[in-house]
């Protein structure tokens, strides 16, 4: 199973094209990484993450990620009433859960927004495993298993949930539960900016906005896409605090022929 | 109506001279580039934004922010306190009321801090109207709508708080309810970066701290100077990534003779 | 007193092999520029800071910063759950109290933390004469006083709490009471970009998770790594805002020659 370098920019180009809506309730350490990855992409990103706005905006949005690093009390109850929106209204939910496993508040929230359907599943080996009942959770977002690692349980999470699950590492893995694709593209040092993970969850549930009836392909889209623009950026960084402006450029400039180049998927 | 680039680079050279103490109350996205972009014009930031301390600094301050994105419940009563002793100590405050229209918790503090006299409202099309009861809002930040589609309503705002209202836009309109000024500098990348329009409402705040008797210059002048940055900072951008350092940059830099080159405003 | 080159070098090599798991509960402003700045060097950021997480997450972290900047009610709860774990788990913990002196909800807190033995307190010369009672704090994290006027202030805290204080300045004055010893070190961008110092609070924190037998050394050693990256991120930077991220990147590829070029200590 794999994506052609056209199909991943077709799908790209319709996001930037369409700028959907992207509600975010994320944490507060990548807000600002996440509407700016957002806007290099096309949309429209907004962080609509307090009870009482957050659930009658997620009918509104065309996508909806809930993030749950640093998981104070009111972007909780915005996230529970915002999947229950965006779930009744037919919007597409990436959650991506962020540290769950030893962390208890958030761990309980994750599997409470579990039951309202997520489209897609964006999580480290770890976070992965956690959640899938097979592990007890990396040190923060930090993580020492490797996507095919998590295997099983991105299998068994997918299968459960009727998800899409990404796993992020050196080489990414999305599956269904029954077909598997991977992912080579990607550069080290996204695991040395805050966020690099998050903004994937970000820029997935953009490709998803877009094409909610295949969330798979979606997926795997945004995953080759994200990674491309990092390999991409790296060339013209210096060191990581180079790279993050860099990566933003080159996903707001990442083009078909970038992506042909260096495309590795399988 | 319009101001010389003498005059432009007079005010700015002030706000360098005095480093005014600037509040803001500001949305979780941007703080980071608030206070970036305050440092970068010589202002001393303060995101003092929690009850029983927000109130008695304001009265320290020489400007406030009042910016609506991820209205908190902490930051919402800190809002209040800290506009009501502005208020009362003859501190001018800017309100950026971002997203109000179909967001009700935002919306409703909004209309309660408009009782306490701000000096300038800052806002995109859709916000202004929304403000003034002439529509229901964009989508989060984004507007559809130009800054001209908002005179009226931007007019009514003026005279009806006697204060200085800005509508961001391709062209920046800026009304005292009597006198209209437009500015046609800017970049698109404002758009592409998120706080390209919560950071004018920061440096519209260093600007009135300066010139609080005359705010309608001291507006014009800010919003002038700020778009010119942005043209000047997408001259050595290749992308919106690398476009916000340069902007941060720019502002610190900019003189009278990039002003005079530049300034396009009627 | 001083360090060799060498020395300092042999602590962020440390620091860079080991990528000790850092918590930081630090201020809504400068969370991702934390997070980056311990990622450049290689460290394990985790931004756990709300109550129920934060306590258990500290037994094992391998040092905890309390940065006091924003001070929300979740963080607050979260810094003294977290403060009581690293005492009683040995961990050793950073105190940085920004703008503590008349901001009345800090302070307190300020006060009820240092009842738990902190392995280092660092602030500007305002913030380290407030905490000590003799003075009444700066505009935020504004100071006009020079670390040599701190340094009776700070020698009474270290001795005090039997801790190393840091003061920051032109010219950075690092304690334990008995000894001195100053880094003449840096550039005044780091004052143009917010999270200057509370950058420096996270980067000694990595450098004592590596030797917390040592603090004082393991201070000096962070302060001058820090003031030498800054030094080697400015010669390339157009500005404060492409200072940021060449800082990180000196940070990152910060190597013995260069410290040996630059030091600048006594």
């Amino acid at each position: 199973m794999t994506l052609s370098p056209s199909d991943i920019d077709a799908r790209l180009t319709a996001v930037r094209d369409a700028s959907p809506l992207v509600q975010c309730i994320a944490n507060a350490v990548v807000l600002n990484h996440l509407a700016n990855t957002l806007l290099a992409l096309g949309c429209a990103p907004a962080m609509v993450d307090i009870p009482e706005e957050a659930g009658a905006f997620a009918r509104t949005a065309a996508a909806l990620l809930i993030n749950l690093g640093t998981p104070y009390a009111e972007p909780r109850a915005a996230a529970l009433e915002a999947v229950a929106s965006a779930t009744d209204a037919g919007v597409p939910w990436v959650l991506d859960p962020v540290a769950v496993g030893s962390l208890p508040v958030r761990t309980r929230l994750a599997r409470e927004l579990l039951r309202h359907q997520p489209a897609v599943i964006r999580g480290n080996p770890s976070e992965v495993m956690a959640l899938a009942g097979s592990g007890r959770g990396g040190r923060g977002t930090d993580t020492l298993a490797t996507a095919d690692d998590a295997r099983q349980a991105a299998q068994d999470l997918a299968q459960r949930h009727q998800a899409v699950v990404a796993v992020s590492g050196e080489t990414d893995l999305v599956t269904d539960g029954v077909t598997d694709l991977r992912v080579r593209n990607g550069h080290p040092w996204l695991t040395r900016i805050t966020g690099g993970g998050c903004a994937l969850g970000a820029t997935v549930a953009a490709f998803v906005a877009l094409d909610s009836s295949q969330p798979f392909k979606a997926v795997a889209a945004a995953v080759a896409a994200y990674a491309i623009a990092a390999e991409q950026a790296a060339a013209h960084a210096a060191g990581p605090g180079s790279f993050k402006p860099a990566f933003v450029d080159a996903l707001h400039n990442l083009d078909q022929a970038t992506i042909a180049a260096r495309l590795n998927m399988s």
